[in-house]
């Protein structure tokens, strides 16, 4: 049945909503895919629906490819199995929980490991049962502290979450790579261009992690590659560490008096113009120490500080530092923290002092101190001495002062050197359209998922969980496909297969329009047809491109000679032919 | 892709579930189709999902044809709209509430009306855009105070809700009856037979309302119908009340006493005994005005007694109470209200006194008196006279006593005349499988959804509302195709088109069975083969009853000369055919 705009719910807005960050959450409210009902949670309209199911039907389709088999869960979910994981807590507030009638804990699930694994463990008890991948594609929710960005990062949102089970890691590896192909395969068929990149698997408790990224210079990510292959995302990058030097011969540390020196810059200044320069001729920020102080917040509601000693000549990245530390909430330290620590001098605090360790669980101030990789045995270094304008140098790590531990929280640059040898790495940023976990056993061990394996005995379930985000697939392929007038879909999800546009005031024209249309249903098109009386053709043609279905029919003056126009929205290209040629030209 | 057993996500239970009060509870949980999730909140596993996606594309392709749109509200919903109607409140212990991280109030929406309302409100603004039905098939909540039945009164179940709207009250009987109809087909496509009966349109605050009913002995609904062809709930039918009869000559009313006469049966009894007969020639229970009780608790949380006053042959009925007070709740007076009153007096209550009314709001006690509408002006009565072992008799209506109002919650009983004059009526029970209603403006007024109509006037928009409970629909439909094996779906919406087995250890079997499902795959079909190596014919033919594929095609002793047998899952019968034959037949 064709669908006529006449008596479509569509409404076209000539303005953008006022709190439209980005184009595809201007441009699909514009053009009347969505509508806002809450921060961060939108209602679809019909072209949006639309456009949703198709690409939920690409990955129905390639996940039963990948042979794994659809099932529908609740969003509504009893605390129970969260609390067993640990998950009701460490989600903290962007967890939204709730109470029934009678008072017992509910959440609504931004995600459902916990669920499937109790499913598996029902059903389940031998390994003959596995490996089994199972899917959902279902509505999630995460009270986001700020939802922004349109569909990009709502409260509400549709996943694609599918979870392996196997009973050996090689299992695992078999199942995670069937996901991994299977994204491959829907992104291809979306037309969204990916870099597969290394990610930190550490949030999901997981042993390997992968995220798809669309590589795009506007993607909220940044992660690194290397001509020889490597990429990862900031977070999962890790550090090349020099050699350890030996001690020997390595001159002692002299406190010195550094006035006027409360910065990095400041520091590097001063050393130049007062100490013996180094071996590499000048002082850099790279031979300082520059020493962090974070204020950790556990999940108890416990406060922590925790020092972080890098190179000058680095920052502690914001993503790192919430991955290095997770599930604690991480901030930089306040004046309340510095005065309740007298000890930590700002601008030359240092883990060293002539009378014994300042920073380390041992110390005076007994503050956890945690290292960048970089700062080896051996290494020498400048760094604050823990009094008003006094610094020390040849201060020797390993030597000199210990830490509590290494943490990969240092900014990475382009140029650093791809932990698997195969180069320097350039930064580039992307958006997330993919992630694909190797969970192992966590979630099976918390939960009792357990099989019989072939010599009869108890063996623990490995898992993989593998996302795709629906609505926020869908809200990038609109961010990557649209120019100043409107939306541009990719054939393979546009709302329609064509939009016929019946312009003028001649009835020969919209008689025509209508039988085209209708031929072009009857040939299996998908077929929105503009047969407003009233509109102005400028109207209508502006209204195709905003709702963006890529080829757009013309029925007009040429109507009276079977002449139509074909409309490329994409390239933009009009050419008349003969409405027979047209329609074998749509139908094919 | 023919879906072999051998790896599906399938797990037949022997037991029935120990929570399983009604048999498509049980037999959908027992043949793998949904899993409790929590009380009332089922997880839905491939088998499941595949029926409620059949169901959901009848409903789908019958909205289309009604002209009807589909879009997709979230089910997380802020909680203005729902106060701007009142109905944040009225929903009373019913609506799911949760607040978001800054505090904000949200509900999981047990019906949409608000906010489709306000949608509409946000695009359309005049006549033109008229009329419109959009809908959706969603997640909806309801935090029942006790769920029951697995699917059949579940807390999240999936709905489809239309909402139409018109600018002309012919306009909203035109789009009412479009989804009437719509309704018509769905129930014939499902093969569910249906009785269309009244409805009460109070609760949503409409001005008509229409159930769909399967009428079956075990419905938990009762409706009435006549010959002459009225059909209506028990809720909304209406009594015929008698003509009032004139004082004149009537005798006076005159207190005796009634010794042990608490109940009506021993008040009847005693009246026989020591009165003087009625013109009737016996006292009967209907010549009695029982007055019962009922105490109301408000929305605000108020406590109110009302007294019900109807003829002694009639109980009150619960569901006509629950409607006829609504948005109250109602029980029946407490022992501590007695105790709060006590001029009501246990088993002797009436509306009289010889100084004055009892009951009444200008009374003694101020109670609210309602009465039964056969209770008519001039029609006698005996009744409780407000002292133990007292009653009075000759009290007329209208004469002696009077009421604050008519109320209709006496049971209906087979025999009592149809309100349109359709003869007497017949009680049935069924099970609601949909519901239409008629809003007209109460939502549109509340939300100032208004347009300009013809003449440049702003007119306020007068809607519809119509409910089919998807998941309700396919309990119901199990519950009404099941024997003692298991399930027995109808085509329309079974799981699978074909069930393949094979049976034996025969190789041959296998591999024509594999190939015979290729085939019919191939045919357009969707087949289910039970490949299972080393599973015995028994289990396989257990688990094909208790699946519920009506058509299963059985491949064993028989493979080697190319003979296979059909089996009719709903006769029963079982026939052999050589294999050309059984596709050919199944594929037509």
């Amino acid at each position: 049945m064709v669908t006529r705009l006449s008596h479509y719910f569509l409404r076209t807005l000539r303005e953008d909503p006022s709190d439209a960050e980005v184009t595809s959450h201007r441009l699909l409210v514009r053009a009347g895919y969505i509508r806002r009902q809450a921060p961060g949670v939108f209602a679809w309209l019909p072209l949006g629906l639309k456009v949703k199911a198709k690409i939920e039907a690409v990955v129905r389709e390639e996940m039963a490819n990948a042979g794994a088999y659809e099932v529908h869960f609740p969003a509504l979910l009893p605390r129970e199995p969260y609390e067993q994981t640990g998950r009701w807590e460490e989600y903290g507030d962007a967890l939204f929980r709730l109470q029934d009638r009678k008072g017992a804990d509910y959440l609504l699930a931004p995600t459902h490991e916990e669920v499937f694994t109790l499913l598996v463990k029902d059903l389940y008890s031998s390994y003959k049962d596995l490996p089994l991948t199972i899917y959902q594609i279902q509505d999630k929710y995460r009270d986001e502290a700020r939802p922004r960005a349109g569909l990009l990062r709502g409260r509400e949102f549709t996943m694609k979450d599918a979870y392996s089970f196997d009973y050996t890691d090689a299992g695992l590896d078999a199942s995670y790579q069937a996901q991994r192909e299977a994204y491959e395969r829907i992104f291809t068929r979306l037309g969204l261009e990916y870099v597969i990149v290394q990610a930190d698997a550490g949030a999901m408790g997981g042993s390997r992690s992968e995220e798809f990224l669309h590589p795009t210079p506007v993607g909220e990510d940044t992660f690194v590659r290397s001509d020889g292959g490597y990429a990862a995302n900031v977070e999962a990058f890790t550090t090349v560490a020099p050699e350890p030097i030996p001690f020997d011969g390595l001159p002692e540390p002299v406190i010195y008096d550094s006035p006027d020196t409360p910065t990095i810059a400041t520091l590097v200044a001063h050393a130049n113009a007062h100490l013996d320069a180094p071996a590499e001729g000048e002082w850099t920020a790279a031979h300082t120490l520059k020493n962090v102080v974070l204020a950790l917040t556990h999940l108890d509601g416990t406060r922590e500080l925790v020092v972080v000693g890098l190179p000058g000549d680095r920052d502690v990245d914001d993503k790192r530092v919430e991955v290095a530390f997770a599930p604690a909430a991480v901030e930089a330290a306040t004046e309340a923290d510095f005065e309740r620590h007298p000890l930590l001098v700002k601008g030359y605090i240092g883990p060293w002092t002539p009378t014994g360790p300042l920073l380390g669980e041992e110390s005076a101030t007994g503050i956890r101190y945690v290292l960048d990789p970089r700062v080896v045995d051996g290494t020498s270094w400048i760094t604050g001495a823990n009094a008003h304008e006094k610094h020390v140098h040849s201060l020797v790590a390993g030597r000199d002062f210990a830490a509590d531990g290494f943490v990969e929280v240092a900014t990475v640059r382009e140029g650093d050197p791809a932990p698997d040898g195969s180069g320097p790495v350039h930064l580039a940023r992307g958006m997330e359209i993919g992630h694909v976990f190797q969970l192992g056993r966590k979630y099976a061990e918390a939960l009792g998922l357990k099989v019989l394996d072939e010599n009869g005995k108890l063996v623990t379930v490995t898992m993989g969980s593998y996302g795709i985000g629906v609505t926020r697939i869908l809200a990038i392929i609109a961010e990557l496909n649209n120019d100043d007038k409107g939306l541009i879909w990719p054939a393979s999800i546009a709302p329609f297969d064509v939009h016929v546009v019946a312009t003028g005031r001649d009835a020969v024209a919209f008689e025509l329009a209508a039988s085209v249309a209708d031929r072009l249903e009857a040939a299996g098109l998908d077929v929105l047809y503009d047969d407003r009386a009233k509109v102005s053709p400028g109207v209508k043609f502006g209204d195709a491109e905003l709702i963006g279905v890529p080829r757009i029919l013309i029925v007009g003056r040429g109507a009276a000679d079977g002449e139509v126009e074909l409309w490329d929205r994409r390239t933009g290209d009009r050419r008349s032919l003969p409405v027979a040629d047209a329609v074998a030209e749509l139908s094919s």
